[in-house]
């Protein structure tokens, strides 16, 4: 256990009522809880749901300090860190000093029923960071609660078959959100009693867990060959959203081998230069993986002409929902055909939900809303960035998702460029 | 095959715009398609649904022949059904004149790629009985579109394991609709990846189908066995509430005694003479089976009360919402936990849904809604209902689903009473 630190660092504030971003110096953060670590800042990145707050739509009225995704280095930790601390999430016997590590955008604090069933992002701790509770991560050094549950030790991970010590920090950075919600945005699809029949060759309800004791005689279908092409759509190719693309197609390749389907995949956004983006993603997996399914990287009307002609106007399986508004649950409704899912991983806010309840009927439509459980998501997140790091990891090339990596005096400006479309994902180096 | 029946009969019409039921004299229906059936009606049933169009809420412009609920003998077949009708659903070339049927309340063709899925409310050839656009079963004979698809053939079942021979008529009939719609209400929570850590023992997403080739290392949470525990909420107790709650205690039982989980049920309206009904059923299953679930019947003020009680504030893990208004899907939001599962099979009208974007982020809520696919759920909504006929089987008592046979002369009165909620579900033998 390291010796408290003491005296100030510099951070980057939201100011009320928006659009008010400083840099100041404030205290460095003090263990005030035993299971507390301090964490020496790394890089912090800047998030689009980042700007649901910047703009001032979430009725907050103090300043705090900003940014919920971070990597760093433990630098102290509080008294529940010791060798004996059985009983507790491992961490609180094995993290030390020095050790790098990632967190999740929320405290997980590993021991409550939603963290043990996997459900960590409505963990009973739960917390944000950068937000008035929790200060975030655009700062030198942090505090962590419950880091014992929260953290990731990337240290712990340096052997094979997982080393990340090859990884490239900007691309570790991913690992905080913006990766595991890809990856969860994939998985409530791929994992949906809906997208069964197409995985297995049976028919619902025979496709998916039915308790025992119950027979299968009557059953009339059959699932033909032909019926086992998945096709889905990803709205929303931001950073989030080619990550979820990334995901998967990940996934989809890897029951094409394991399942005989076949798969496409139509990614939609309106945007131009993130269709460019995502395009040159796809092209680099491909160019390695040989993908057996068909990509298509497209606008919103094109996508939907795309989706009626593989479909016969049926509707795709199933579609990632990766914006967070209205028109982005809108259109994926248009493009769902009858008994498919839409996992809907945006931010949405206070308007009600742009649908009938006889539209929900008349589809079948199962939702699946909410925040990414990221600690829940990591192991899978992490396999799939070690498998990508050669897409992901240089800063700014063509198909990194960092655009640039920033120093803390460049906040202001930083913040409203992004807030303007001006450039795509940043990271602050709070040491630059 | 039978020769073309002529001649008239009696049928229940309804007249726009509203509450207007009328007992008229009709042709026969004829065989007008290659895959018809002509099915001699013996019960037709009057459900929930039929009071949205009774009331005038359906927008219907012009008469037509009442009621999705039927069972019958099939009478004439078309030139479809003969011994050498290959690589068509089965009863093409078994089906015989004479044989008892079963009817789901939609059109299944059986041949589509919806029906070869399973979903096969959602066919494309579906069309609902009881409509303009499908006459319906309140009739002494009806036609059934695509009845090789369609249609059950209980004769076939009758044999081992699936003797349906001395199951009483009035109980047939709960499988055109409403034991099926129980049975899928149930089935869509259990078979949800957000409750298989429950009955796993793993965390999510691990505890569900995950594609082959990603490795657990790092998964941090242990299930507990305390966590293992389920409870579910049914909102709404009218027949398809008391076969929701029946299917889901029969697979909680089953699930029980396979996989070692607890379970707790509490069924809930503001109806007591429903809750009489249903408590009566519940207590009927218990003395046979001894349920070792816990299950309260109660209504929506202490039904929240007992909700939080069990789960320490935090909800339920999932809700069947068999109600189909906006204030169940409210009461459903309000019960349920943070990663929880509403099933709804409620049929539901214009009303926009009553959610901002921001509660279902704020609670990960998983929403399936739609039309049960009657056809898929038959095989189990059969093996339950032989599983329960001593407790459905007696018409008028108080544990059954059906509180009188009535003729057709009855319709007008009978419909007014359902609507003012004087009775409970009525059947029309319309030899009466």
């Amino acid at each position: 256990m390291a010796a408290a630190l003491s005296g100030s660092q510099r951070a980057i504030l939201w100011y009320p009522p928006a659009y008010d971003i400083r840099v100041e110096t404030v205290p460095i953060p003090q263990i005030i809880d035993p299971d507390d670590a301090i964490v020496k800042i790394k890089l912090a990145g800047l998030c689009g749901s980042d700007l649901h707050i910047y703009r001032g739509h979430e009725d907050i009225d103090k300043p705090f300090i900003c940014g919920h995704e971070l990597i760093g280095e433990v630098v102290a930790l509080g008294s529940s860190f010791h060798p004996n601390a059985t009983g507790r999430p491992e961490l609180y016997s094995t993290l030390q000093v020095g050790d790098k590590i990632v967190s999740p955008f929320t405290v997980t604090c590993g021991e409550c029923h939603f963290c043990r069933v996997g459900s960590t992002s409505r963990c009973i701790h739960s917390s944000l960071f950068g937000t008035p509770s929790l200060p975030g991560g655009q700062e030198q050094y942090a505090r962590i609660p419950k880091a014992g549950g929260t953290l990731y030790n990337l240290n712990a991970l340096s052997s094979a078959p997982l080393d990340v010590s090859k990884v490239a920090e900007s691309s570790l950075l991913l690992l905080a959100d913006i990766l595991p919600t890809g990856v969860f945005a994939a998985l409530q699809v791929l994992q949906h009693p809906k997208l069964s029949p197409m995985l297995t060759g049976l028919p619902y309800p025979w496709s998916s867990n039915i308790p025992s004791g119950y027979d299968c005689a009557g059953m009339s279908s059959a699932v033909r060959d032909d019926d086992r092409n998945i096709t889905i759509a990803v709205v929303g190719l931001g950073p989030v959203g080619v990550c979820a693309t990334v995901s998967l197609l990940d996934m989809l390749a890897s029951l094409q081998k394991e399942r005989g389907i076949t798969y496409r995949v139509v990614a939609i956004d309106p945007n131009e230069s993130r269709r460019t983006k995502m395009q040159a993603v796809h092209t680099a997996i491909d160019a390695k993986d040989k993908l057996s399914g068909e990509v298509v990287v497209t606008s919103i009307e094109e996508g939907k002409r795309i989706v009626a002609e593989w479909t016969d106007n049926a509707g795709c399986n199933a579609v990632l929902e990766v914006v967070g508004n209205n028109s982005a649950l809108t259109l994926s409704y248009e493009l769902v055909c009858p008994f498919g899912v839409i996992s809907s991983v945006g931010v949405h806010q206070e308007p009600p939900l742009p649908f009938t309840g006889r539209e929900m009927y008349a589809k079948n439509v199962s939702f699946d809303f909410g925040r990414c459980p990221v600690r829940a998501m990591f192991p899978i997140a992490l396999e799939i960035l070690l498998r990508r790091q050669d897409v992901f990891g240089t800063v700014g090339e063509t198909t990194s998702l960092i655009d640039k990596i920033v120093g803390l005096d460049q906040a202001a400006e930083t913040y409203e460029m992004f807030d303007k479309g001006k450039c795509g994902k940043v990271l602050f180096d709070p040491w630059l």
